[in-house]
């Protein structure tokens, strides 16, 4: 299973082994993890992330726990919820670890089908990340034919490329398939900050793609708008309400919000893994994960000789505060695009869709 | 005209000294400025910036042409007009510029009234701060009385303190005012990328002042403001058109947006040299800056032994771009706070001032 476009793989000895998307993009380290407890801290700490690969790597994870703990199902169960606890926002997590724990619960050999399943659960996202890049580039014709462009400007925020969802990703899945269409593409690319997933990882994957893009400020998308310089924007998704609410990374809500007030189609791209289906209204009832302020605090990158380097940015004694995620209200979005269609962001044609 | 909340004074030879805010907060560095060119490059490169701050700046630097250039007024109007293209949003300096060259034009005695003119410009912005302060903490205390609250939050961006407008800032000015009067109050801080104003200069200022604050990413005010935590938002302005067009920070939009989205107060606080009547629309009318990208690629901060270093937070051979600010539509702004009282957004309220 180890692929170009794949942040995770297993090694010969059946460890996993993960792209540590901590490092990028000034330093390419791969981090082995054997045991469930290192699945846990891998997505707590953000060596891996991303709604899809969050949700292989906790599939992962129950099958080294299979690895660990052998015929017992009741220890496998109660280890793997600390894997589905690890961050409280993305459903993928939930769901694959719920997927892995049904098959474990009926097996006979556990180990094996645990194996199994989990490499589908990775298999499978690449089938969905290419359906959704086809759907998703579809509309980006139909936008440049409507507005009769030669090149089209994308805004995205966060990082929904290969390394968040294996192997083209939700939000860029689109863009790497205008590629292959010979559009001609510019993506404005949001910073995103306070952890940079935009600077560092979207970036880093529009570069090695050769794709034109622009890194921008969080701050920047709204004048861009105002000044007709954005024709679509698409983000990614963490986790999407059966009424079409999208949590995705904190500062969505303001695209989205912007989007809306110059008239800028605003897509949201996910696998139908990423819905919720217990929840409807997202910002009363999706639960946001609050990180570590020394995220805001402190900037990795690298010193004039090319060393990775750390920094404090903030003045020493002031206070951060790090919400990990915002949600934005279904009235703000286009249209969501999963493998299953493009369709529009309200309960009955989420519902339709299962 | 030394005082402990002015970045800039003379010094005995005559010199002007500023303090130079790029390495705040992590050094105290002063920069002496002894011609009209320096001060030029002083606000190009945001050595001193701030809407009022420029201004007082571009007036000291017009005296210290009139030092250079004795007699020539041709010479110093000549010159004056480098430094009033040094920096295209903020109006303030083609204000504080054209006031002095006024001021020059009918003078017999052209050092003596120029050092005397750009003194009165510094001496009127500490009024114009201290009204400024009480009309909107007037409405502070309003706000706490109608929603019965016993602490007040409220969300800032970029920094309008005393460091933009000595003595007390614009939008800082109603939060000291608030502290004097005992009202219990905590700031929210957006961190204001790419060149952090808010994390740099606004913590720094309300660390000193002892204000409970707090710093986020830019991402993160929509969110706080969904959630009921945040009761009002001020900015400053860098130019505001005679319709109530604000252009201010690039960001303040974004911010605006999520106000008006949830039904946050959002003001705007600025002296009436602020306004520009000869513009109304201000997407369309107002040029927006645009800066270096290094300033997105490049990080200003200390390592973990103190020292100030630069990091480069981006990968090798990414583009950016940075444009400096954005306009907020009037019909954003719920008011604007002047030194000439609190008015709506509109041409008619404006015109009603002068």
């Amino acid at each position: 299973m180890h692929g170009k476009y794949r942040p995770l793989w297993l090694n010969d000895n059946g460890d996993l082994e993960v792209l540590d998307q901590r490092y990028l993009p000034h330093e390419t380290k791969i981090r082995k993890l054997t045991t469930g407890a290192e699945a846990t801290e891998a997505i707590s700490d953000m060596t891996v992330r991303g709604a899809g690969v969050i949700g292989n790597v906790a599939a992962m994870g129950v099958y080294l726990l299979a690895r660990e703990f052998g015929d017992d199902k009741a220890r496998i169960k109660e280890e793997a919820m600390k894997i589905r606890a690890s961050r409280p926002t993305a459903v993928n997590l939930m769901w694959a670890v719920d997927r892995m724990l049904n098959v474990i619960e009926k097996s006979n050999d556990i180990l094996t089908d645990a194996k199994a399943e989990a490499i589908a659960i990775c298999d499978e996202d690449v089938k969905r990340s290419e359906t959704i890049g086809k759907i998703g580039c579809d509309i980006i014709e139909k936008i440049m034919q409507e507005k009769n462009l030669g090149k089209i400007n994308i805004l995205t925020h966060c990082n929904a490329g290969w390394l968040a969802i294996i192997d083209s990703g939700t939000a860029l899945a689109p863009i790497y398939e205008a590629r292959r269409r010979g559009i001609d593409v510019h993506v404005w690319v949001d910073e995103t900050r306070p952890r940079n997933q935009g600077a560092n990882l979207t970036s880093w994957e529009l570069l090695d793609a050769g794709i034109d893009h622009t890194i921008i400020a969080d701050n920047t998308g709204g004048h861009l708008m105002q000044h007709n310089m954005v024709d679509m924007a698409i983000t990614g998704a963490d986790r999407v309400t059966r009424c079409g609410d999208a949590a995705n990374k904190i500062g969505t809500y303001l695209k989205a919000l912007a989007a809306n007030d110059n008239a800028v189609p605003f897509y949201v791209a996910l696998p139908l893994s990423t819905f919720d289906f217990e929840s409807c209204n997202g910002v009363e009832e999706i639960d946001i994960e609050m990180r570590s302020e020394d995220e805001i605090h402190i900037m990795r990158g690298i010193d004039s000789e090319g060393n990775p380097q750390e920094l404090r940015v903030t003045p020493v004694g002031a206070k951060g505060a790090n919400y990990g995620f915002d949600v934005t209200p279904a009235r703000l979005i286009t249209g969501l695009i999963t493998e299953a269609g493009l369709i529009e962001a309200n309960e009955s044609e989420i519902k339709g869709l299962i």
